[in-house]
């Protein structure tokens, strides 16, 4: 199998269709089609086309659609969409993605929606899962799971399985409770088999059990999940009852979200855009770093301007050429040692104190800094610059490199220290305040070598 | 539960124990810690300590611990292992995980182990998962599955799976082939439990069962996997015969680390790195990029050496105080631009000609260069900067702007036409070409406007 890569030929001959309503030919045309390649056609689609495409298809199809849907283009057709037609659509889903489509609604269409629900515990379920937040252990998890008792026997348990599998799309686990329904082990459905019909299940359980708080952060479950290679985790309140679990493809979704976020953050994007949104969500996620950068560079024009008079030196306004230069390498390295930080905060291998740290990043930041120094004194000597010139633009690139590193190594780890999210240090961040400082640095290096 | 925190008492602990070659206070401090933290521990320690601990375990637990190891780490530790010592951990993971382990030992070790491992259809199928690309599928998959022959009955088809079950982690899905080994469809262990035990296979098989090819990318297997929310799937070979399995694990893993990597080289860090690495390492990957700015730099020392003149009128040398925003904007454009495009060519959801998108981009590029561009008027107004100076500025930073923002969108989609990872176009290289490109364009409009 490949991904379906979506033609422009299929979804101009699907638009045909609906614009003449010929419905049998359009069902029979999208029959085989996967629910989330659907959801990629209706995302290009034009809303009322989008509406019509929905609403064709049988609520099983159309509600896994729903949760596949580009966020923007699922909140305008859920507005098209009646309570009822919203109500028959949850009910099909699984609880969390049930949970998360209602949670897009606003408050009063919400809860008409759960007042149209017929399924009672479905909707105790849903009103569970909305109070909490949507990036935790609660949030994450769906309240389909099959559970055992530790006092039946493996031929009940058997029959209860058949039964409550029905609602549950993957059996990973059977957990097992006690009669307070405390979490207090597993089975796995293949002990389940191979054991004789009357035992107990409290005879046959596994006591060791990994499972997460329900107020625990969603980013410490992937972490949780993706370390131990876990595909479920039960998810328990502060008494250790069951109430949920959380399974791995939603853990995949988050993790993707994450690294997308943090790699558009890095580049001075903010927020979950993408390339297909519009102009207005675009420049909200773009000119907010774009105004931090001009206030610095608008900082650094007031630097310069206190080192005018080098302009007036026949050699040393030299100086100015290179301000270009010295902008880039300490941003460069800047941002270089910020991503390794925070990469190695995430990923928890950032240990030792920051003093070590900094020293390491100090040795480093001489290595590269010296190596780049010397070739630029090549090239000093390749154009003519006056030697002392060279010598000195080369000695205050070594020195902002070295600064740069050793404030692209801190800010990160003082930013997670104080509980802050790290990422927001790379990227725009480091570049803006790194660019003002290492020019200054340069400048005023220079001026105590030269004597200007 | 919580992710494991590495306390550097407990290090110490352990490696004191180890000096006083303690084994059973050893064996007992660490006996609940789960592998995945065990390696965490030997990351830490020294060689010695590591190769001392690696060897107290039995061979399952330790064979899990490799598997687990920061790849440096675990080279030195398997040079440190005989041949024998090395197949008898191989012996005990998954074959997936096996060929990863012999893939890192040279060809001639390589031989020597496989010659050691006494069971040789395992030999067979590790040669098997050696002779593919480490990236493709037959690199990702293991061999170990269930599978039935459609001419089973229930009752031979549940004998079996418990039989083929015991070498098998985790039951997934249970794979249905012909007589000619050809896969053609799935079983769910749930319904094999509810259906009559003398039915055949072929009976109440599911034919659908997605698949990829062994020479597959694992890029695209992992598109594949976390769109469909899949949690295994088989891997055929051009005849169709079933050959092995992936599982979303694996899958995870390798999400995670292209993530890091696409970061990393955002951030002008190329390969695969930690801040936990050696200076040495670190400085490979870090220098090149650098050097990159550095020629970019110098670079832009000719073309402002080409201004020179600029500088003896009283009040245009202003220009030169601006240069460090000037770049600073077309490295922040550009980078917001290319990060946008290579995060949805990512995703596929850059869809329509390369114009519709440089279109979007000039209206995005507009808005935002003449909300900053005012900003800068005012700014010059404040700073009681000669009104016509302002304007050229304003106009010049403008075009920059929108320059950069133009050159940062196509790059990447070019780079992706021509198969090259576009991943590579965001960060130094977008930065170090809009930085030089920016400021000759800025003065060179600067010169037209003022007439200089």
């Amino acid at each position: 199998m490949k991904t379906f890569q979506l033609s422009e030929k299929l979804l101009k001959k699907i638009a045909d269709l609906i614009q003449a309503k010929k419905n049998s030919p359009l069902k029979k045309l999208v029959k085989d089609i996967h629910f989330a390649d659907m959801a990629e056609i209706i995302n290009e689609l034009n809303l009322d086309e989008g509406v019509y495409l929905i609403k064709l298809f049988d609520s099983e199809k159309t509600s896994e659609i729903l949760t596949e849907l580009d966020d923007d283009v699922r909140e305008k057709i859920l507005k098209r969409l009646s309570v009822k037609e919203i109500a028959v659509e949850i009910e099909e889903l699984d609880s969390d993605d049930a949970a998360d489509i209602l949670g897009e609604l606003s408050d009063q269409r919400k809860e008409e929606v759960i007042l149209e629900i017929s399924d009672d515990s479905l909707a105790d379920d849903l009103k569970e899962l909305l109070s909490y937040e949507e990036n935790s252990a609660g949030g994450l998890m769906a309240k389909e799971l099959v559970k055992a008792n530790e006092n039946w026997t493996v031929t009940k348990c058997l029959k209860e399985i058949k039964q409550q599998g029905e609602y549950v799309t993957r059996v990973h686990s059977i957990y097992v409770v006690d009669d307070k329904e405390k979490l207090i082990g597993r089975l796995s459905l293949k002990d389940l088999i191979t054991s004789p019909s009357k035992k107990l299940i409290k005879d046959i359980y596994i006591p060791k059990v990994d499972s997460v708080n329900v107020f625990e952060d969603g980013e410490e479950v992937a972490k949780i999940m993706s370390k131990y290679d876990l595909e479920a985790i039960p998810v328990i309140n502060n008494k250790k009852q069951l109430l949920g679990r959380i399974t791995i493809d939603d853990i995949v979704d988050l993790i993707k979200e994450e690294a997308e976020e943090d790699y558009l953050l890095a580049a001075g994007v903010q927020g979950d855009v993408e390339a297909d949104d519009s102009i207005i969500e675009l420049t909200k996620a773009r000119l907010p770093w774009l105004f931090l950068g001009l206030i610095g560079g608008l900082g650094s024009v007031f630097i310069l301007e206190g080192f005018e008079e080098v302009m007036s030196h026949p050699s040393y306004k030299a100086l100015f050429f290179f301000t270009p230069l010295i902008a880039a390498m300490a941003g460069n390295v800047g941002v270089q040692s910020s991503a390794i930080i925070v990469q190695g905060l995430a990923n928890d291998v950032v240990k030792g104190s920051l003093i070590n740290r900094l020293l390491k990043e100090l040795g480093l930041s001489l290595i590269n800094g010296l190596i780049l120094s010397l070739l630029t004194i090549v090239f000093g000597l390749a154009t003519n610059l006056p030697i002392e010139l060279s010598i000195t633009i080369s000695l205050s690139m070594l020195c902002v490199i070295v600064v740069a590193a050793l404030i692209g190594t801190s800010i990160p780890i003082i930013l997670d220290k104080r509980g802050i999210d790290p990422a927001i240090a790379t990227g725009p961040f480091i570049t803006t305040s790194n660019d003002i400082f290492g020019i200054f640095l340069f400048f005023y290096i220079a001026k105590i070598i030269l004597g200007f």
